[in-house]
């Protein structure tokens, strides 16, 4: 809150918060805080200040909402409907890069019909995480000349509502999707034909997540490959693509420009972000962090992979 | 040849040399020239002086021994023997990073008896590429005073002949594996876990390759995380893990030392070499090359991962 940084730009993001039950090798969380706009908005609030958009039911514990309220995270925009809050139960094996989902309840989220505020409207970074590209398509079409408009989505949207996902694809400037969903979208096994691909749908930016492997970003036809932390102790990787969103987003609105120098720092923050997200359940590791634990995994990060030029 | 440094130090390969058939989604390529102490040999040929240790058959090709001395690979050590050279067989589909092998015949492969020369033996830097860790044992204990053995190895001789395998990894300085090897090596998933666990079998440094994603280092308690390059055409991987150890050790012997910044640089030159060899089937592309090709990759690629100091 010290930050004086924090009010100058600020960061819209629509998504969903949930309730997880995850299993790990490592051990079991039930009934945790989770979601895509609550890592997305934890992740970014460290950066930038932030408007939540989304839905929860009846439910949903007053406990919860301190977390979005220590972080500053603006929540007039989160709606409390009648029903219960969505629910996702999930399971990973040894290989932490799959999440084998047990159980989904949508439940609220059913009824989720974003109308924005005049304030909303006028924030200049926004983010829609992985929802409906039909509700994609409408946040964007109630936004007020945002600055950068950037989305999230994932296969069950490939496939089902293409047609959609392709309409909210040409109309957003960056597109941040993972590896499998990159190659689902546009057919190419071959992760640099696939940004680009997706670029010839309209965004300029295109970010494809890795998991432990980096990032892959294209701004026009400027190539970044960023690295993961390279982390020892991975607990729970339930939210680190969102982690990872909302430290790029939150980056960027910060500093109020998107230039390829100032994504490939973004993209940096976001690993640093997403790092520590899996080191412990839920949010638990998120919202303990300081401004400095981000600057100091930004710069480990940055000291794992210099090397200097090649020797004759 | 016009290179002065390459007499200055230099490298020693026990391993295969094969006659391949490999098709991938994009071409087929009958009875052309592979195996691992080739790439290897070829691809450390561009930084130092190479000796290669190995076995082929009366049918060997003779055409295929000149690629040997085109790049000035020193064959003195290349024992033909009755009968039939190793042949490999095998397929690739979208997924280029997983190769299926659809025969093996080891014929000569299975007289193989590595008795090095005088010579041999008082090479500095030695590359045990993936044979029987039997003879890899056989070939360390010939080793006269060396000043880096490094080997590579494969699930096959993990599950069959563990035993031998962790007395030949206890006898080395470098163990250079794929991320699927070292985490069946050491039951550990996490990389960085199944790399410290290497390490504490015995040698100084672990180098996992990661094929599009990278590779991860580690020299003592010193991480390096290097990218690969992110190519656009993939047309046919194999011998890419056996290039990128090439580039590694032929950088390595070239310069003489094993310093954790000398690790970084060749790890980066191995991506290069990996990264052109990928590009057309066996070695068209990786003999092709001129040494400033290699070194316009290596700066191409440290452009692509350059990233500013965080800016607050």
């Amino acid at each position: 809150m010290t930050d004086t940084k924090r009010a100058a730009n600020n960061l819209l993001v629509v998504g969903t918060v949930a309730i997880d039950s995850v299993k790990t090798p490592f051990g079991e969380a039930d009934s945790v805080l989770g979601g895509s706009a609550t890592y997305f908005s934890v992740a970014s609030s460290y950066f930038t200040s932030v408007r939540l958009v989304a839905v929860v039911g009846k439910d949903f514990p007053p406990s919860y909402m301190d977390t979005f309220q220590k972080h500053g995270v603006d929540t007039s925009g989160l709606v409390k409907m009648k029903g219960e809050t969505f629910r996702w139960k999930g399971a990973y094996g040894y290989d932490l890069n799959v999440a084998n989902t047990l159980e989904t309840k949508l439940n609220v989220l059913l009824q989720f019909d974003p109308v924005l505020t005049k304030e909303e409207k006028n924030t200049p970074f926004v983010f829609l995480a992985n929802i409906d590209p039909d509700l994609q398509i409408k946040v964007i079409s109630q936004l007020e000349s945002p600055k950068l408009v950037a989305l999230d989505s994932m296969n069950f949207w490939i496939e089902n509502k293409k047609e959609s996902l392709l309409k909210a694809i040409g109309m957003v400037d960056m597109v941040i999707v993972n590896e499998g969903e990159a190659r689902e979208l546009t057919g190419h096994s071959n992760l640099v034909k696939a940004a680009r691909a997706i670029r010839k749908m309209g965004p300029k930016t295109v970010i494809v997540k890795q998991g432990e492997y980096g990032s892959l970003g294209m701004v026009g036809d400027e190539i970044f490959s960023a690295p993961a932390f390279p982390l020892e102790d991975v607990f729970d990787p339930t939210g680190a693509g969102d982690t990872f969103a909302g430290g790029v987003m939150g980056y960027l609105a910060r500093h109020g420009k998107v230039t390829g120098e100032i994504v490939r720092q973004a993209m940096i923050v976001g690993a640093a972000l997403a790092s520590y997200n899996v080191e412990a359940f839920s949010l638990q590791r998120l919202t303990a962090l300081h401004f400095n634990d981000i600057v100091a995994r930004y710069n480990e990060i940055k000291r794992l992979t210099k090397f200097d030029d090649f020797v004759h």
